[in-house]
């Protein structure tokens, strides 16, 4: 983490920002008193409260709406590249490092979700399940949707660093993998419901293991693909 | 991922730099062409250029170093809070949390590291072992070693995702733990030194059970508390 004693003005003053908002329990989308209250209750210039809040808007912290005010951000403070990825090369076997930490993290979270799921997280995660299979057999694009159910599953796990790690590592990939034939299409929609029922019926072994078989079609996929081009 | 219709031009300008350090190869410490230059090659005002630039630095993929030049930072773009953990209640529950993902992630990376790791990676964590026995007999503070133990293991998994995301996760407990008693201590030792010598063997599974009876003794121990508040 940054080093404590070389913070310049502008890093004091977004800390200072965040403890307030901490402190006055400001929630994700409501408004932070206006930049004169603000100036002096934290007991800065305005010149380097307006540079804090750049810093913190960089940061995905705090969202400024032209003429309306200065927000707190509903990316609840996750970066653009929390992995830092920019400096990877986007390739097949960065999908794949990405795949087996999926591998690692996704089933646990099936099979916790499953001893921990309300039933209106079950009642949810049908429903997404069913949406899901109206999006594969009119064969239209189901890549948002999976996304989002990926990271509800993280969401029922009740863990509170899963529900951000999840959809950083689930959407960095950002190579194109071109996963699309039939056969894939039929299985996901089988595992998805093969999941969802484990989840239903509070059985983790079932969870656990429909979330390899999920992740092992494209698994199996790239790491073909990686052993041809060697 | 950020909307790409509505990019400013100081973050399009950011892109740019980015794909400039792509292209060229400048490597982490190495120094980027002057103002002047970069705003002739990416064809933008040398205004654009210096908030590009800012926007980086707070994104840790440059560094500013005063009278020398701007450089390619060695945090290799990971950015301060990676998890957006500012705006979670830092309380036994995200040690916990934290905890069951290092469960997770870790037994594997040792179960890989045992079947991948060369023979210059295993004399070094024989080093970092032995180093830590000197540490903990001594009684002196050895968390610093620990973490990049740890770290180190995910290297030799050579996950290239891992070796950015193991950091995160293992640095980011800022909850005061006090798990220091001899028994504790003496069971880090053995459990090290068991991870070691399984990896050194190349044995998966007995660098995988390591880990997990390394990491529980800690969960363990937060579990009791965390039974015990509610």
């Amino acid at each position: 983490m940054e080093g404590k004693n070389n913070k310049t003005l502008v890093d004091q003053a977004a800390d200072k920002i965040v403890q307030l908002i901490l402190d006055r329990h400001i929630d994700i989308g409501e408004r932070l008193p206006n930049e004169y209250e603000l100036a002096q209750v934290l007991e800065i210039s305005r010149n380097t409260l307006r540079e804090a809040i750049r810093l913190l808007v960089s940061r995905n912290v705090l969202e400024v709406r032209q003429g309306s005010g200065t927000y707190v951000s509903d990316k609840r403070g996750v970066p653009e590249d929390p992995l830092g990825l920019t400096f990877m090369d986007h390739d097949l076997k960065l999908a794949l490092d990405l795949l087996d930490i999926r591998l690692m993290l996704e089933p646990e979270i099936c099979a916790i979700a499953a001893q921990k799921a309300t039933e209106e997280q079950i009642r949810t995660l049908k429903d997404m399940a069913a949406d899901m299979t109206e999006l594969i057999q009119s064969g239209q694009d189901y890549f948002t949707l999976d996304i989002q159910m990926h990271q509800y599953l993280a969401e029922c796990s009740g863990n509170s660093v899963l529900k951000n790690l999840i959809p950083i590592i689930v959407s960095s990939v950002r190579v194109d993998i071109a996963v699309t034939n039939d056969e894939h299409r039929h299985l996901t929609l089988q595992h998805h419901r093969e999941i969802v029922d484990a989840i239903a019926r509070h059985d983790p072994a079932g969870a656990r293991y429909g979330m390899f078989s999920h992740l092992n079609v494209n698994r199996d996929y790239m790491a073909r693909r990686v052993a041809e081009q060697n």
